[in-house]
């Protein structure tokens, strides 16, 4: 069985030594005088513990008995429960909720190092307390007094959890289309008729209350997008004290089967005439949802770097340790049977590629949760929207190519296995089957590169890349006599021109057809993520660089970052390539084929 | 429930207008008088009707059941016992077997395209007659007269089935270091004493025998690979009239819990002084093996062009239905609530990859089937040992570049798809998990890369490989002054070059350090895939032209493959690049980190 061990050198190294989380929570006036470094080292040891004793072992168990459905009671998996009392008792759902809202206070920055030990530990686990998240943001900023005093206390503490109810069989990522039904009472509440798919950790045993935001419409309200509405609908309604009354008329009609996050429950959630509670104004639901888009994605981003991250764990063990064949120059280990599978170039090929995207990814979700800190908590507007514009755009990127890197990486724990790895006790299958979810929900991969490349890209005439590729290009200058940095820095300069270069030749051709966006998109979406992680691997080698010269005791710490860094600019950056030549098929290639013709 | 619909037209092009194989077994001797095109089409169709009414509504029965062991019993899912009798009674077992070991006689060829339909109709079940395939071949080829008369009869007609007992659980791909003994009796048998694993079919309920093919090592046995013997080992002992004795100490000791064909039986094998006879020669058991890994192969390719050409299905028929958004350019289908996905060109570029690599992997595949069939029955030793050449050279491409091409249409097929292809009633993510593990059966996709570049292509100073680029280089001199073929003919010219100058750079490399082999092989393969699917979709667009210019009812069938070629040179080739860089690369990138220093 697979063991988590959380990656807490690497997780400091990105938090303390390239990212400076110190001096970036000085800066946030909320943080300056409640965040140490201890404290965060703390939270991150107790939550290490929780992950690798309590979460880890229930992995596997989560996805051989799933969840069972039975007369719209779901029960969780065994031992799923208890983990999630331990879980509450130990404070973590109201870690980055704000003190005024009976949270913690602390920054969502230091939540997402936390939510990447469960993730990797146990993502079907995970999406319980995961899913609260996103509604504790949306009553906590578009609740009415009442609303947050009724709802958040118990929804903070993790006593209730909460969903997030947007999906309709026939609406997934086009949300303008879904028909769930909100009628008003005289009481002022509303009636909610319809029917959610795919509503994660919809129903289960976990928690006392279950608190649904719903995404419905008015009668009479615009079509499309722009007539949905927002409403609270709890599983049991709830007394102006928090007192549970009757149950609501909300049941789980049945739970899906599917490839994997077994553990988690996805449900298939019928309003009933249920009551409901407008949250926000009339017809802007959708927007109110979306505030906290970027949070979500960055959220299933995490996924992506989780199963990269659990993937490597597992096949570095196994890659050390089986024996098969000899190293093509000669046997490193005549002693033995046969050589350990780690000294043949293919093999640890697999592994550097699940490493650099682990760690790789590792750095860009953390750098996005500090802009996210900044979006919320920066001292000036300038500074928020600075933050607010590099977020928008990295986001989709990370959801992206987080979530795919993170699916290639599972293969690779499965190929380096071999036919081992398609056996389900050794656990290498079981994140491929999990983490492939991660490229589908919150936005396809898809719709990521849309919403990259249409509205961040070319909506904002490059005004938004351009911020980001001047970060880049600051580095570039900083750094260019740097002769150890030569091998980083002229690629990650020529590639960041390029960048600006690809976008150009894209927008010409979108003037002409947009559907030229759709064309180029996905791969577009690639090309930004390898440059990304390019110029985050070209940071992370500095500061290696930084300490080897200054001396330290972790020589091989550092020399392997480099190495990595090396690895990924040699092995895997020059992807990118095919990426810029398949942008220039252009759209044609892909539309001269009528629907009926695909087939005979 | 995905219902599979065989592709007849398209197996008709590849069969008889890009491969003319009416030609091809006028050619051969065995078959000048008995194979006419009448006949090819009269299996065709009548495996077609098998296998979409019998086979493909049980491929989500196997695949929910799944096998269940009780007490060294296997008995298989509900439906699978009765299909195979109903392929028994149609003679398809027979079908390839020559004459004199009472089979039909029909080419090799033959049988593949059927394989295919069966393949994409249920893999899981194709498996069982899959398996019993090679156990025919191997007795055929290297049994005594009496041990074919005793055991090819009821393996003929498939009233048995067979296995192949190569791995134990320390011994995968390295076979040399086995430990299953075999002791000689007085009676010129064997005492088989060991445990194999990963055994495919090896215990199940729908035949009354299983005759086991199990490589073990005779007492002072040379160490290595040298020291294999091939003996068959019945589960229940035979007389020499074939009637069924008693049981052998052959006994299944579990199956295995797994990712995907679930419908198979994975089994664990105990021997245990099983009775055993020696067939072939002592120590050259992996030489008699080795006879059939071509074939073995290709029906493992075969097993990724399946992935393909259903995923395609399935993906393409929920395109043209499903409403999600309007397209960039305007709304198709302004009477509908949203225009059909199909509109979309990320959509359409997932469905036209997966169609380009099924319908290029249906010609790769059909291509070695014909080479297979030479190798066998050509005329002359000169015909025959060019065929071996080219397929020797072509295996272990079609293997992993198919089987790794079909997993990743497989993955499009899930996204076409959406947050339902998660869901298993699509049949989408079955599709993934099936067929995972042709990825790593008969060879890793590594273990197949190291073939080609290091034994087929190195070892022979590139004579094999040259055998191959003088055929591309002969299509593209007879088509170079066609006006037409162009766009195909320029790209492909220069990436036939471009083969041979990366082998030789290789090559180079290779000479001062032999894990330059190791470090190439993977890409190489990639890169000689891509281009070995460039020269024959040149081919298919070259026939289609001359359909269209001769006159045809069927304009739109020759138009799409056409269409399909342009998409494959515009859209997929240019994947090459990234590979040629990759290469570039070298060595040195994956070797800089001891074992030690990947984690800290």
């Amino acid at each position: 069985m697979p063991q988590y061990k959380a990656p807490l050198r690497d997780m400091q190294f990105v938090l303390h030594e390239l990212l400076n989380a110190e001096q970036h929570y000085a800066n946030l006036p909320a943080f300056k005088d409640n965040v140490s470094r201890e404290l965060v080292d703390q939270y991150l040891d107790a939550a290490a513990d929780f992950c690798e004793n309590e979460l880890s072992p229930l992995n596997q168990v989560g996805d051989r008995e799933g969840c069972q459905w039975n007369d719209g009671e779901v029960t969780t998996p065994t031992g799923f429960k208890e983990a999630y009392q331990k879980y509450i008792e130990l404070g973590f759902p109201s870690l980055a909720v704000p003190e005024q809202h009976g949270g913690q206070g602390l920054p969502s920055s230091l939540a997402t190092t936390i939510s990447e030990m469960v993730g990797a530990a146990n993502w079907a686990w995970g999406m319980y307390p995961g899913l609260s998240h996103g509604a504790v943001r949306t009553i906590e900023h578009h609740g009415s007094d009442e609303q947050k005093a009724i709802y958040l206390p118990k929804l903070v503490t993790g006593e209730w959890t909460g969903t997030m109810c947007l999906t309709e069989s026939h609406a997934g990522s086009d949300l303008g289309i879904i028909r769930t039904k909100a009628e008003p009472n005289d009481d002022g509440s509303y009636s909610i008729t319809g029917e959610k798919i795919f509503i994660s950790a919809g129903e289960h045993d976990m928690a006392e209350n279950i608190i649904h935001i719903v995404l419905a419409r008015l009668p009479g309200a615009p079509k499309g997008t722009k007539g949905i509405s927002l409403f609270i609908v709890p599983k049991f309604n709830v007394a102006a004290d928090g007192t549970l009354l009757d149950r609501n008329g909300v049941r789980c009609g049945s739970i899906e089967h599917k490839m994997g996050i077994h553990g988690n429950a996805t449900c298939v959630i019928n309003f009933d005439n249920a009551k409901g509670y407008l949250i926000g104004p009339e017809n802007r639901g959708l927007h109110c949802m979306f505030t906290f888009m970027n949070t979500a994605r960055i959220g299933t981003a995490v996924q992506g770097l989780s199963a990269s991250e659990s993937s490597f764990q597992g096949a570095l063990a196994y890659a050390k340790d089986r024996l098969a064949m000899r190293s093509l120059s000669g046997p490193k280990f005549p002693e033995k049977a046969a050589d350990p599978i780690i000294v043949h170039p293919a093999v640890r090929n697999m592994l550097l590629t699940q490493k650099a995207f682990a760690e790789g990814g590792r750095a860009l979700v953390y750098l996005l949760s500090q802009y996210a800190d900044i979006v919320e908590y920066g001292s000036t507007e300038e500074e928020r929207k600075f933050a607010d514009n590099i977020l928008s755009l990295l986001t989709p990127i990370a959801k992206a190519f987080l979530t795919e890197t993170g699916s290639e990486a599972a293969k690779h724990g499965v190929q380096v296995f071999g036919g081992h790895g398609f056996i389900s006790e050794h656990g290498m299958e079981q994140i491929v089957r999990d983490t492939r979810i991660s490229c589908l929900y919150e936005g396809t991969t898809e719709i990521q590169a849309l919403d990259l490349l249409g509205r961040k890209v070319l909506q904002t005439q490059g005004a938004m890349l351009r911020d980001f590729t001047k970060i880049i290009h600051k580095f570039v200058e900083a750094n260019k006599d740097n002769a150890d940095m030569k091998a980083f820095i002229e690629p990650l300069a020529a590639l960041n021109k390029e960048w600006g270069d690809l976008t150009m030749q894209i927008g010409m051709r979108a003037m002409q057809n947009p559907d030229e966006v759709g064309a180029a998109a996905v791969d577009y979406l690639y090309f930004a993520g390898y440059v990304t992680l390019a110029y985050l691997w070209a940071r992370m080698a500095l500061v290696a660089q930084q300490k080897l010269a200054e001396g330290t005791a972790e020589t091989e710490f550092y020399k392997a970052k480099i190495s990595t860094a090396n690895f990924y600019f040699k092995k895997i950056l020059p992807r990118v390539r095919s990426h810029v030549d398949v942008i220039a098929g252009g759209l044609e290639p892909l539309m001269e084929l009528d629907a009926e013709h695909f087939a005979f």
